[in-house]
């Protein structure tokens, strides 16, 4: 068996924990694991390791990288050049199983973003799923309704089939007595968004029904390379799977998922499946209360004191925080939706941000200034770069620093530091065993990310 | 007429805005006064504006010069070298002022921390109880109450005297039944801790109901400096006004302050005084609302996103943030106090610290460093100093600098950085026009803001 994690995302629902830019399926929130990483350890539980394609927006792909390699030798990576929705990619994604496999092989396919505990269940479920994908079905994994959710999408079903069912319809999400209605027939199953089938069946079924996917895709040849070339994907439909695939096609099945499932959508899901105390009370991080109850506080970096809060949900990060009361949490969106039509980059991006070498954070900027700490990690270092516009001020904190100032080298210890003038060729490296801690001072006018000239590149990025 | 400021105060109500060493009376929340000058203008409405002493504790003492100074050539200020509530502070600023005057003048005495806009209805209060003072009462100024108040202690009067009225008891906050009774009956006040009387006649009374005050007051001896010394003051007991005097003399009369009045006790009367949005609302700084009413945010450095709160008071600062039900913010005392208790300096200081020459902000700090922005006023300079334990690394971001290090002057612009290596004697001065900015880098260990050993101070800080 072959799987297809789905590791795109746009991180507007648990804003401001998740960005644009650190999407949901990246974040530990309960966990020390992030639901990306747990999503593959569930994956490995059900095939080879090896056997795990994960597909993501280039955005991502070096926290999605960074993120597997923490767990995994060699994860398979694709990066689409733009987002396209799930069809395009899953279609893809697909396609270069086959070629790479040179068979046809039964591909399981899952969300990166939702929780789902009991990788024991899943697998049955899973090994049920098997057979009818085998028969020749596309099979979706369908979720036991136990109260009226009108935020999910349903799928009917009629007749047994196999360990499943035969699928009926797939329905929008409902208004609230259609979803009573729904739970009272019993025929209704949550859409989860997972899917099986074998690679053959997929492409037959996208070529019948979703033929312009299907022609494109021919474009691609993964023999040589894994990159998805822009000028081709590009011109790909912007369509989900169950529009452009399920809704249409007669061979959908559909097998009750038996594991725990949660889809972690809002703010409220994620409280729903915390562990309360004695007051109905998640705190994570310095939190200081009094009398609240049913509340979910979530300090990452500050002290946040409650009194009295009932049914609220505080999330504080380093820029940005959240006041919501618990039943309205689906309009965080709106908030996001609000920040990135202002153009304020509080929907975009954190003031940490994960690089290949480590990490920085932006502690102070103003009038041409920004201040950031750097954390880089053993053995790397960042490219060899000049600024045009920009000077520098180093500060080693901890660690050694292995600095090389036009062509001449210095190694630097906590408490010594450097100026990098304007123009002047620079690079900064960790060959030692400690992590290390720089503050970096930048001065310049005007002061943008992309004054870089990039000369040499551990990472590619020249 | 002269003057008396009670500018002490801990800080702990208006919690995370206000802290133990930056209390109410400093805070601007809605005006670009802070609540100590808007009282200072208030008396200059009254009186000589040199006829005003403020008395404080030494450890805002820097805080109040610097407020007054900004609206007062002159400010008169006498330091409390340690904490001794109110009846100690008002006598011996009583024989303050007896003995600079050489006279026997009407004093007003007013909390710093009240808000008051009518100041010209204020005034022709305080000339009907000038009247009564001038006839050897204790004058002091009661609130008619509108509704039944149990936060308040009330004051009961007798028949008229005066343009006001004798006084028959004071009494401590009541319960909900006893405040509504006391409404009912109309002859109670709400007690504005606002007081007038002639120096000779609080003093007398003073040595009839306080003698150990009279006593130890009579070793401070104003003619020489303005100082109170530690050794004398501290062998005050520690005791209100009120329990030391009002509430045993015969000669208490009472007049109903005809301005508005509002002691901004709590974050909801922070609420109830500002000027809301149709929907309730009250939003400083960057906020972001979707659908709340009835709510106060405060946002001092970040976005401040809310979605459908109601009835609820979010406070955020540097460090700290407050989320609280309105109807419970008199618990907020509650969390300062347990902050206290943990030695968590979150009860303390912000990160913003003041200082006669300007003042830093801490940006980040960990294990042995600790970054600072820090603000140098034009004309100012820091002193001259060096640090046993730790080096310092300062780069230039606006302004021009005027550093002496080891002896050697220096003169820095933006982008310039010099390095203070451990034990080296320096100094930062802005002699220049423009405002001065720079980002310190400390590394030591310790890392302690006692470890400085100063050689010159120009605020006699040696």
């Amino acid at each position: 068996m072959y799987g297809i994690i789905l590791a795109g995302g746009s991180g507007s629902r648990l804003w401001p924990l998740s960005r644009e830019l650190y999407p949901k399926q990246l974040l530990n929130i309960n966990s020390d694991k992030s639901l990306l990483q747990s999503t593959f350890d569930r994956l490995k539980h059900c095939m080879p390791e090896k056997n795990i394609v994960s597909i993501t927006n280039i955005k991502h792909s070096s926290n999605v990288r960074m993120q597997l390699s923490e767990i995994s030798q060699t994860p398979v990576i694709l990066s689409e050049p733009t987002a396209k929705n799930t069809a395009p990619a899953i279609v893809l994604a697909a396609k270069f199983i086959m070629q790479k496999s040179n068979s046809d092989p039964v591909i399981l396919v899952v969300p990166s973003d939702h929780l789902i505990i009991d990788n024991d269940k899943f697998l049955s479920t899973v090994n049920k799923g098997e057979k009818l994908a085998r028969e020749g079905y596309i099979v979706t994994f369908g979720i036991k309704p136990d109260y009226p959710e009108t935020g999910y999408g349903y799928i009917n079903t009629s007749e047994q089939l196999g360990d499943g069912f035969k699928v009926k319809e797939f329905v929008e999400k409902p208004d609230f007595e259609t979803a009573e209605k729904y739970l009272r027939d019993g025929t209704y199953f949550w859409n989860s968004g997972i899917f099986m089938f074998k690679a053959s069946t997929l492409l037959n079924e996208a070529a019948s029904h979703a033929p312009v996917i299907a022609k494109i895709s021919e474009e691609f040849d993964f023999s040589k390379s894994d990159e998805i070339p822009f000028i081709n994907f590009d011109k790909m439909p912007n369509i989900s799977i169950d529009y452009a695939i399920m809704e249409k096609s007669s061979k959908i099945a559909l097998v009750k998922l038996e594991s725990d499932w949660n889809d972690l959508g809002s703010w409220k899901s994620i409280y729903d499946v915390s562990k309360k105390d004695e007051n109905g009370n998640v705190f994570i991080g310095h939190v200081l209360d009094k009398d609240s109850k049913n509340s979910f506080v979530y300090a990452s970096s500050k002290l946040v004191a409650t009194v009295g809060l009932e049914d609220t949900i505080i999330v504080e990060t380093e820029d940005a925080i959240l006041a919501c009361k618990k039943d309205q949490t689906q309009n965080v969106k709106h908030i996001y939706d609000t920040l990135k039509k202002q153009n304020d980059n509080t929907h975009l991006i954190h003031k940490t941000v994960y690089r290949p070498w480590g990490f920085y954070t932006v502690i102070a900027q103003g009038q041409g200034f920004l201040t950031k700490i750097i954390h880089v990690n053993t053995g790397q270092k960042l490219s060899v770069q000049s600024h045009n516009f920009r000077s520098e001020h180093w500060v080693v904190l901890t660690g050694k620093a292995k600095v090389v100032l036009e062509g001449k080298e210095l190694i630097l210890s906590p408490g010594h530091s450097v100026d990098i003038p304007v123009k002047a060729i620079h690079s900064l490296q960790n060959p030692f065993e400690e992590g290390l801690e720089i503050i970096e001072v930048q001065k310049g006018d005007p002061l943008i990310e992309e004054d870089i000239i990039r000369y040499e590149d551990m990472y590619g990025r020249v």
